[in-house]
């Protein structure tokens, strides 16, 4: 009875999107608030779905096009109590650990601007994330030349000294 | 040689299931603590899969009922280094954050009061959890008057300001 | 065309792997100095693999065979945005917490000493994590004088109290 | 021009009080949702100094008895960007993690159900809290059969394994 | 042979001010990545007292104004490993939890754009930080327009649902 | 009625000292608990001030030289509610986030291998922890080639990338 389904996700470009696990509507408010005092300057939309009771999709965000982006994710994967936030104008790195406090947040699946599949389980009852296919395969292994690449970059970006 | 499973959870009226990935036997008496100092009017369960050495299924809790359930789920999960809390009279919101910071704990799979299936893969060496049908997929997105409703709950329960 | 595959982790003796869910190359130097400020006695290795652009596995370490273990490991998952931690002379216990925090980590899939085969989807983009056959599953439950060995066994190596 | 004076906080029976150093009015609902979400069944009251624009003594709580409680203490201490938690029927150990988390809180002073002296320095812009005498002052050291007593107790109350 | 100072800081117009206890050199990395990587649309100078060897201001930042704003600030105090941030373009809400999080912070004592006086302890060995004074002292108890007023301007700005 | 004293910590070569405030003695057991678990290879002491009921000294630790040293230290302070620990074989940067998780800490005020004097207030009641002199002033700011040396030392040293 158990199937498994790969549910692409909508990203429109220079988007990040964010999907975890969490509990209880209280969630689309807590991380709308966490993402917004963490970086003000972030055009976002939030969906998350309640699983029981009405079983809507609740939602929040300062960007309507994003909110609808974020819902039609959110509905694609059917999984109950999974959120996605997707976001522009910020970066996961800012404002991970601040999502990871939020008091309903139970786990984060992936944080990223790549293409995304998400793995899915399907039965009679419902649905739940088992994982995701975040980007590509690895190509091959840095070099020299490529660590001093990465090592500059992270410096030049004012991310690292 | 890959094999799923879906297993489902065994969970009395007005209570609560924690499911996370951990190591180490020390994980039991951790979350115990955890749950014990943040709060102290809940009544729990917890077990926790030993999977080296004597692999027993190791358990705590302050109620002899909620240990036992918390054991049979996890025993019909089967999952080396996995962790299941039951409780009553308190909810996940209350402790996820402390029991996130028990140094031995690696991720939490869900905390919900929702029927609950999860998934699991078998092997010939073991089983591993790959994810969890948390109650049921959404039917709809919430309108005006669900969005009211929804902060409406959230400040009479107390909540939310 | 989603497959499941199972990949064993290679784990030379007395080492602990810490597999996790990430994103952004930054990532190799943020756990590196996690590891190192948290448990400097700790010889590691540690590999990510990297899922846009150049899609290298960056790799970071101060034992250059762990280096090449965790390259290894890595390469053999083929999943984007994974990293893998092998770490001898510390345990998973000293410093889950501090690669919590690293603010590109999105989740911890396991920390364990014990055989691994983990559960991994592919389709025709690439692969992802679906979770972990983390040892061997339970014989049975603990009795008294299990408890009482277990607790004993905390207090000897003078972990709790 | 600078003075030092001992301010005696207003404690009743059975109320533990928490002290800190935050920023902003958000603070007042910030920390009221931490409490309320992580001790749902505490009293408390809750006050702030607003120590720009109209510096008003900002509150708030779910006992209005506490909230007064705290507004006298904080008005007591009259010290920019304090606040006050005063709380029946739940303990600091409860919570305190989820009040260092808010993300206006810069540090916490004291948390206690002692007679408390908080020494406030005064000059001619406003007040600062230094410290506070919390309790008394030891009067011996822990002997074999007084580490026993302790080491009971925490089991007793079920706070420890 | 105890003296106390009131040391006023330097505070340019729209700029904030933390200060705190922290240890070791690698302070003034940890800080800079902090701020970077949570706020990087901000500017910002940091300055740390190094209290044993040299004995010298180490600074960093993206801005040389702000740093040497800052760098005069830790002068003032003159107080062994203590640091100073202003920040121009972010605020302390956005960023204090992951100065926190930094593994050499002791303590936060203040996060301000107000008028700031540190109260300093002078002895014949060095000078440490006792406390601030931060802007100015409430004159009165929000009454309900004032409530109604502050929980305005947190939806206005966004901070809030 | 106030008086301020200066109390000397007594510290041995190649230790460093962690003083902070926290409240109930279940501190000892917590703490220790947090070095042990974070730190294995580290000797340690730890005092806590109990301040009300028997007001004992309450001391945890693995080495007995190493706690006496703490016991002394918080005689000397005579506050109530502060713990001081001293440590060996281990660095404040590898453990001060473990002990800042703890549920019932407050504040740390320092965290030092310095000489180091307390600031303290008496009262009739007790006394409290106002603030640390550690270590020396700044006697200059860092030029390039201080810079430099800061930078090349936390490489050196394998604590940066």
């Amino acid at each position: 009875m158990l199937e498994l389904l790969t549910v692409r996700m909508e990203l429109p470009a220079e988007t990040n999107i964010v999907i975890g696990q969490s509990h209880f509507i209280k969630t689309v408010e807590d991380i709308y608030e966490a993402v917004a005092t963490t970086a003000p300057q972030a055009r976002f939309g939030l969906a998350f779905n309640e699983s029981s009771g009405a079983c809507l999709v609740r939602c929040e965000g300062n960007d309507p096009v994003l909110r609808e982006t974020a819902v039609r994710n959110a509905q694609a994967l059917a999984a109950g109590h999974v959120f996605v936030l997707v976001i522009q104008n910020a970066y996961p790195i800012n404002l991970l650990n601040a999502i990871r406090n939020v008091p309903e947040v139970c786990s984060i699946f992936c944080a990223t601007a790549n293409p995304i599949e998400v793995v899915v389980a399907r039965s009679e009852q419902g649905q739940g994330v088992l994982g995701v296919i975040d980007g590509s395969s690895p190509r091959g292994v840095e070099r020299e030349a490529d660590v001093a690449w990465r090592h500059d970059l992270l410096r030049k970006i004012g991310y690292k000294r």
